[in-house]
């Protein structure tokens, strides 16, 4: 029986892992790996405080190497399945180590990708369709991409991938680019993007791996295919909560309602802090700031028990 | 007239500064000097994720260096000492730079140590009387100390001092030592050190300097006097609020009240975060968390204006 789980392993989850082992919290984190968002940054990290300029791997190893140094268990390569709540304790399932319990909960899932929903991508993830430029882009040396989204990450992500790959579409399904005015001016100077707007994406092809793409141009209605060995995929993202039910409130977009100031959720000891809650704001050391709150309100929680 | 005026350089004044810059916020920074409760941590920070130990002094010269590199206005070596309304915009007035003015504010003053309010202190601040034991320390090399308080800062001062000093008094007014039973292990080791239970402090003599302190026995009554040549204050603190009054409520400890997550005040357009505010938890990485949520809430709020 441990006092806290804390499920997921970015900024919000290390922190609370932090905090809670330091407040002597017989404390389990559970995560897929380490990094969050942070691990999927395409360009450098500028904003968190204490580091002008840091790439998202190197700020997550010291994340991590932090936590590590923490009297902490921790499971990696592993995913929670189900959450229930058993008297005062809960359970906890995932998908490959068991079930474990404790008296409190910290859910700090963030999001994951959205899908694309089209045909042929389920099949090619892992051969082709990638959802992090900067994890697989060194995959895709010298051949061709396209990248699914013309916001921010989609632009970020050409400025990472144009160091490696041949060429690279960007396709939009809006009239208009979403990404800021100043990844527009950087990502206009590269001769190798080329950007596609008002673009409906309807299959990925091909054998074994990716080979071509076809969307479909709005205003025309005529389709196109276009050769490419990957699709990046940059459409957005959202909370992870599918493993969380009846025990917590949502709102339209599923992220996780919570009291501010502990986070916790409508169930007394779950607490739910970073991307994955109803918080407006959504950057590393706000989701740092509430993983330390939370795991300080589970201790006054487990204390007054 | 600037967009944003940030009162306070501490974590949270930092982290506020850092992103109203990068949200092109036209934003001043106005602080007596850098770095808040960090400054006066006399022991090693190991709970700001991403550093698993650093010295209070390296971790602001970071934070420091890290707004400088962002396009901002910083006065230094002044304080506020009055906030006003005129309109839709805000007044504010320094010691000994002139007056300016804002669209909006975020207050980030963080505590001031509580005064022993005791004969002789004012007397002779800077002559004997420090508020910092950091700070101060290496001044009093070989000599006789006294730290005023028995909580964790009083015996953190004392594990930081030890290796200056010759001899150090530890008095509590209380009938026991109100630090954590770690700090209490470590301080029991150190033979220069004398803890004085049941002491109320009644005055500090000198003639330029600081040369004794007299105290009350609780329990029979006697005064006593220690020949010292120093006093550390480590009595606590207060919220640093003095400079404003109307514009916002506080409560008992006059902290400032604010709505959490936007950390508004009950002045449109004004903010309070980190340990000035009314949340109950106050640590580095929390209030970093808050600067950045209220200098994005406050780039929305001059949006919407």
């Amino acid at each position: 029986m441990y006092d806290l789980i804390i499920i997921g392993g970015g900024p919000a989850g290390i922190t609370a892992g932090i905090y809670a082992a330091r407040q002597k919290l017989n404390t389990l984190l559970i995560t897929k790996s380490f990094g969050g968002q942070i691990a999927k940054k395409a360009v450098g990290i500028e904003n968190y405080p204490g580091f002008k300029e840091i790439s998202g791997l190197e700020l997550i190893e010291k994340f991590e190497e932090h936590l590590r140094k923490q009297d902490i268990d921790i499971k990696t390569m592993t995913e929670v399945t189900k959450v229930k709540k058993k008297d005062s304790s809960f359970l906890v399932w995932t998908n490959n180590k068991g079930k474990f319990e404790s008296k409190a909960i910290i859910i700090a899932t963030g999001t994951d990708p959205r899908l694309l929903k089209v045909p042929g991508e389920k099949k090619f993830i892992g051969k082709g369709v990638s959802y992090c430029a900067v994890c697989d882009g060194p995959l895709f040396a010298d051949k061709e991409v396209a990248i699914i989204g013309g916001g921010n990450s989609g632009f970020e992500s050409a400025l990472f991938l144009k160091d490696w790959v041949k060429k690279i579409y960007i396709l939009e399904y809006d009239s208009e680019i979403k990404a800021d005015k100043e990844n527009q001016g950087l990502v206009e100077r590269i001769e190798k993007v080329e950007i596609i707007t008002n673009a409906q994406l309807k299959e990925i092809k091909g054998s074994k791996f990716v080979e071509s793409i076809t969307y479909q141009d709005r205003i025309s209605k005529k389709e196109k295919t276009l050769s490419i060995d990957g699709v990046f995929v940059e459409t957005g993202s959202q909370p992870a909560t599918s493993f969380i039910n009846h025990l917590v409130d949502f709102n339209k977009k599923r992220e996780i309602k919570v009291v501010f100031e502990t986070y916790q959720t409508k169930t007394p000891g779950l607490f739910a802090v970073g991307d994955v809650n109803v918080g407006k704001f959504k950057q590393i050391v706000i989701s740092c700031g509430e993983g330390a709150k939370a795991a300080l309100a589970v201790f006054d929680y487990l204390t007054k028990q």
